[in-house]
């Protein structure tokens, strides 16, 4: 072959080993050295982030879980979040799957793909991250950095639940009562909010900051029959439950938990939608038995598990249907 | 809050949730059924693809291994690669870091964005994801579709290793020797090629399908002190072993095991220069006594460690540099 081509062709490659090795070598390490790996040792963790892999330890006795989620600027969140709060979000959905599952988190790895971004948005990134993980003693043990177009975060979380008692969303029975924890609509109202004039603190954390219903999710295990975290919202979520179940179910509107902050910035109407179909609310809706979660804080009954294939909503006693453009009285 | 605020805000929102429910909800259910979801039991998996996270049995007596490999299209490879070889790479690269442990391969997760991809696209691709997954009896359990504008692959593989028995960077000692797997240098000759008129089957093949050495590194575990994976390039890798090692090494460049077809395809600087920098080959470098290695197929001997912190090369008994540009004569 002669040199001439081989020397573009090894322009060419620079261009792939140039960019990818600005992920890949150096410049990746020193980033996870500075700002990702904290050196101390957790639970369970033999060798952490700088080998080919880390090494873990599963507990005797548990099953694993592992959970998946990828946000990427602009379709997610709004490119211009501050990065302790995509980070925070990033782990916190992640969670949230954990927690439906009944299981408690160990680890994490993180695939982060910049765009130019400065120091300083990488210590807020790394800040937010941990303060999703440290209260849950989630270790993060791996990770790839890349750079690309758009801010792109993918977390891989596995955790541990008791064997063969893992909440699945497949087994809910008729008779159940259906619970959600917290209050919902509050994630789509703050999404609103921030992509407009008005601010209301509460429910813009809500969206950025989505809960982690880790404790909750560890309580049902053993008590509730089947479980699902609202990410798409309440009405599609439970859909999606009593499917899985093969049964239906009636909810009755006026019990979903409101927080005082939707109800002084939306109208009935607006809040009811916003609880039904709104997404981003990562709280758990799950079904079981009232004398079985009856020392379960933080939760409301809104409905209960029927022999049917239908979910219907009932307001006031009547039937109203519930789609995304909101609910209307059954025609 | 005035209605028509509401409403700004309402559609504003509208293009998060419509964009993020493209990956999300149906279409994520759909394509992952049609395509990824194969229904077969694996081993170990307890519940794949379907609730809100997958449920696994660890092996007793195992430690685990977890690595992560992000790859994009126009960074990591060409935007116009076949699909099945973008997937196949994707899981090989992982493959290639759990071989470096000594680990088997378990359970693997598949983020995938996609842009505007023809159902045609994704039936290649998650052909390929299962041509790299099968003969290691690795089963995808969980996953997102997201999409953007750039194909983003990023593949998480668990893998297990006898307690405490992984191999890590860590371990060289003076005395050992150093040896690789395969030969060196036809990933980045291949690429070379597919940027260029020139063309080689075997060496394409070798950049865009690159070998998973399970079988060696499981063959190695309690044999070989120390392994890394050839990711970055040899003298940079090796680098980065001897480094974690706290040791030096010399190596023979005439020893470098190189393809026949790399031979002819290029002279005798190039081929050195490809064996010596050129990244992606994905084949083992690891140290070892030779006696403990004498029966482990594929492996050739390059040189040793030493009680120095320098890495050294030697060429026909003469010292020489080598650096991103090539080798050169010792000044």
């Amino acid at each position: 072959m002669p040199a001439s081509t081989l020397q573009r062709n090894r322009c060419g490659k620079s261009r792939f080993r140039r960019e990818a090795r600005a992920g890949n070598s150096v410049d990746e390490f020193e980033l996870i050295d500075r700002f990702f790996d904290r050196k101390e040792k957790s639970a369970g963790v033999k060798l952490g982030i700088g080998d080919d892999g880390a090494v873990l330890e599963p507990s005797p006795g548990f099953d694993q879980v592992q959970v998946v989620d990828t946000m990427i600027a602009g379709v997610h969140f709004p490119p211009d979040t501050n990065p302790a709060d995509i980070a925070f979000r990033a782990v916190a959905v992640n969670l949230s799957d954990i927690a439906a599952m009944g299981a408690r988190p160990r680890w994490m790895t993180l695939a982060l793909t910049l765009n130019n971004n400065s120091e300083q948005w990488l210590q807020s990134f790394a800040a937010g991250l941990y303060e999703a993980a440290d209260p849950h003693k989630l270790a993060l043990v791996g990770g790839d950095t890349t750079r690309a177009d758009k801010v792109t975060v993918t977390v891989t979380i596995t955790g541990e639940v008791e064997r063969d008692a893992a909440l699945l969303r497949s087994g809910a029975r008729v008779g159940d009562t259906i619970y959600v924890t917290g209050t919902v609509g509050d994630a789509a109202a703050g999404l609103a909010l921030l992509q407009g004039s008005a601010h209301d603190a509460f429910l813009v954390s809500r969206f950025l900051r989505p809960p982690a219903r880790i404790a909750t999710g560890r309580a049902l295990v053993g008590k509730a029959h089947a479980a699902i975290d609202l990410s798409d919202g309440l009405a599609g979520d439970l859909k999606k439950m009593l499917t899985a179940s093969g049964v239906g179910a009636r909810v009755e509107i006026e019990k979903l938990p409101l927080s005082k902050a939707i109800c002084e910035q939306f109208d009935d109407e607006e809040r009811k939608h916003l609880a039904l179909t709104g997404g981003d609310d990562y709280e758990l809706c799950f079904t079981a038995l009232p004398d079985a979660v009856a020392d379960v804080p933080g939760i409301t009954a809104i409905g209960e598990v029927c022999d049917s294939s239908n979910l219907r909503f009932y307001l006031h006693g009547d039937i109203v249907t519930v789609d995304d453009s909101g609910y209307r009285h059954f025609q």
